[in-house]
C-alpha cells in the first residue's frame, strides 16, 4: 500500500518503522532501536528513571490540540520529573498505544512532537513498542542522571519555599482551548485584539507545549536546594506532597503566588466570571514549574536562574496554610484525574 | 471510605499508595517511590533498555486470565527483552492506564502480579504513573546490564540457528482458556481425564504466567552466542527480524522445531481440525524462548543451559527457508497486533 491512511493499513510493524526512521543514528558502542532493547553506555553518577502516561480523553482531546502536542507533552511531563531531582535527561523511550482506525498522519504528528521534543530537550529517543487500543495513549519513560537527586524530602524549618516561573497558564490555556478561544480549529465571533491574542496564544502553549525547567533543576540541585518537585497536579496538591515527603509545614504568602499575567487577559475576554487567576495558580496542575526549599542564606543564588523564581513563602514546623486557609482545606481543589475532577 | 471497590472511589493517588506500598524499601543510596523519580546507583557495564505495553481486549481479556497474570505477564514481556540481549535485569516501572469503574480488587491484583514477577524475576519495582482511561492498559518499563549485549546483527553463514524449551505452548493455551477448556471460569461438560487437564494447564500457564530465559540469556552471551531474539511475535516473524539485521538467510529443518507436546493432547481434545502444532509453533507467539546463532564449534556449549535448546537449522548466505517454503511465503502467518490477525 503506497499511501496507508489508516493505522490498520499500515500494520504494527508499518507503525515500528515510521518511528524507527525517526531515531537517530547512535553514537558508538551504543544500540538504539532495532533491536530487543537499546543499549546505553552506562551513565555516570545516580540512574533517574521515571515514567509517565498520557490518555486521549482524559489528558488530551483531539478537538483542541495536534498529535504533534500531544507527542511533545508526553516527553515534557517525563522530563519534566527528572528536571526536579535536579538531574540531566539522557534517554526516552515510548509506548504507543494505538486504534485501528487512527489516521497515520495522527500517528506521525506524535511521533514528530516526540522526536523534536527530545531533541529540544537533550533526550535521545532510543526505542518503544506499538500496541492496538481502543484510544490513543502514550507512555514516555525517561533515564537521567544526576551527582546529587533533590529529593522531596529534604525541606526543613526555616528554608524559604520558592517557586521558578509563573502558575496557572497551563490551566486557564486548557480552558481557552476548550471554549475555542485559540487553537487548531476556526475561532468563533469576531477577531480579537493583538494583546489578547498574544495573551491566549501564550497560555495554548503553557497547555500543549510546556517545557521541563532542566536547567534550573540542575543549577538548583548545585545551588544547595533541599527539597524539590515539579507543578504537574497543581502548586497545592504538590506543595503537599513535598511538605508530607518532608514533614514539616509551612506558610504560603498569597501575595507573593507568581499568577501568570496572561490570565487576566483571559478573564477579560470570557463573559461568565469562572476565571479565577488566583484559583488557577493554586490548584491548575501542568505548569511543569520547580516548587522547591533552599536554606534563606542561599536565596540569593535563585536570581541567577535561567526563569526567574520567586520566594512564595516559608518553611515551618507544624500546620502548613496558604494565606489565612489550611492546606487541608484546600487539598481538594487538587486535580485527581481518577476521581474525574 | 473504608471499603472503596471501584477505581473511581479509591481516586489516582488511592491507586498510588496502594501501588506505593507494595513497594519494597530501597537500599541505601537509592529512593524508589514517592519521589519524580527513582534514583538507583548507575549500574556498571552497559545500560538495557525497553518498554512493553498490554492493552485489555488485545493483549489480554478478563475472560479467561486473572488481574494478577496481566501484572505477571506485562513484567515478563519487557524482562524477556532483557534476556534476549544477554542481560540481567535491574529495575522496573510501571504506567497503569485504568477506567473509573475498575474493580479495586483487579486493581490489586495487577500490581500483585506485577510485584511477585518482579521478585521472581529478581526485577526490583522502583516507581510508576496512574491515569484515567476507557480500557486496562499496562506499560512495563525495565532496565538492565550487560557486559556484552548479544544482538539481532550478529549471526554469519555457517552459524548453528537454535531455540531454547518447545514452542507454540502460549498460542495453544490462548485457544484453550478462550473456548474455556481451561481458566478461571467454570468449565463446561463432562470432567477431562488427568492426563488431558495437566496439559492443559501447562498451555494456560505458557500463556499466562510465562517466564523470562534470563538464566538462558546471560549464558547463552557468556558462551558466544552471536544473536540473539526472544520469540514474543512467533518463531516465522522474529526469525526474519534477526535475518533482516544480520543480512544472511537460512536452513529451518522442520523435522528439528521443538512442539510443545501439550499441543497434541489439545489437539485431540476439540473436536475441529484447526489446531495445527507445526503451525502454532512456527506463527504463534509470545513463549518468550530465545532464538538465537552460535558458532558450530561452541555448539557443546547449549548443552549446559538450564532450559534445553534445540539446533532448528544453519545460517546460510542468500534466501531464507523453513522446510521447503521461503520464509517470505510463511510471513504472513506472523501476529500482527494492528492488522488484527
Amino acid at each position: 500500500m503506497d499511501h496507508p491512511r489508516t493505522v490498520s493499513e499500515l500494520g504494527e510493524f508499518g507503525v515500528i518503522d515510521r518511528i524507527a526512521a525517526r531515531i537517530d543514528a547512535p553514537p558508538q558502542p551504543e544500540t538504539w532501536t532495532g533491536d530487543d532493547a537499546a543499549v546505553l553506555a552506562a551513565p555516570g553518577n545516580r540512574l533517574l528513571y521515571t515514567i509517565d502516561v498520557l490518555v486521549e480523553g482524559v489528558d488530551f482531546d483531539f478537538d483542541y490540540c495536534l498529535g504533534s502536542d500531544v507527542g511533545h507533552k508526553a516527553v515534557a511531563v517525563a522530563t519534566s520529573d527528572v528536571a526536579a531531582m535536579g538531574g540531566r535527561a539522557r534517554a526516552a523511550i515510548v509506548a504507543l498505544s494505538l486504534p485501528a482506525h487512527s489516521l497515520v498522519s495522527v500517528v506521525d504528528g506524535i511521533v514528530d512532537g516526540v522526536v523534536e521534543a527530545g531533541r529540544s530537550f537533550g533526550v535521545d529517543l532510543v526505542g518503544g513498542d506499538v500496541s492496538r487500543a481502543s484510544e490513543i495513549s502514550i507512555a514516555v519513560a525517561v533515564i537521567g542522571t544526576a551527582a546529587t537527586p533533590v529529593l522531596r524530602s529534604g525541606a526543613r524549618p526555616g528554608d524559604a519555599l520558592c517557586v521558578t516561573g509563573t502558575l496557572g497558564g497551563a490551566a486557564a490555556g486548557l480552558i481557552a482551548l476548550r471554549r475555542g478561544l485559540v487553537g487548531p480549529g476556526p475561532t468563533e465571533g469576531h477577531p480579537l485584539p493583538p494583546a489578547l491574542t498574544r495573551a491566549l496564544e501564550h497560555l495554548a502553549a503553557r497547555q500543549l507545549r510546556p517545557r521541563p525547567r532542566l536547567d534550573e533543576g540542575v543549577f538548583l540541585g548545585e545551588a544547595g536546594a533541599t527539597a524539590m518537585i515539579d507543578v504537574s497536579d497543581g502548586l497545592v496538591a504538590d506543595l503537599k506532597h513535598l511538605l508530607t515527603a518532608s514533614g514539616v509545614g509551612c506558610r504560603v504568602e498569597l501575595e507573593n503566588l507568581p499568577v501568570d499575567p496572561a490570565i487576566d487577559a483571559l478573564a477579560h475576554a470570557v463573559t461568565d466570571a469562572s476565571i479565577e487567576p488566583l484559583d488557577l495558580a493554586l490548584s491548575g496542575g501542568e505548569d511543569l514549574e520547580l516548587l522547591f526549599t533552599i536554606r534563606p542564606e542561599r536565596l540569593d543564588a535563585i536570581e541567577r536562574l535561567p526563569t526567574p523564581a520567586r520566594r512564595i513563602g516559608w518553611i515551618s514546623e507544624g500546620a502548613a496554610f496558604v494565606g489565612d486557609q489550611s492546606l487541608e482545606d484546600l487539598e481538594d481543589a487538587g486535580w485527581d484525574h481518577l476521581l474525574g475532577r
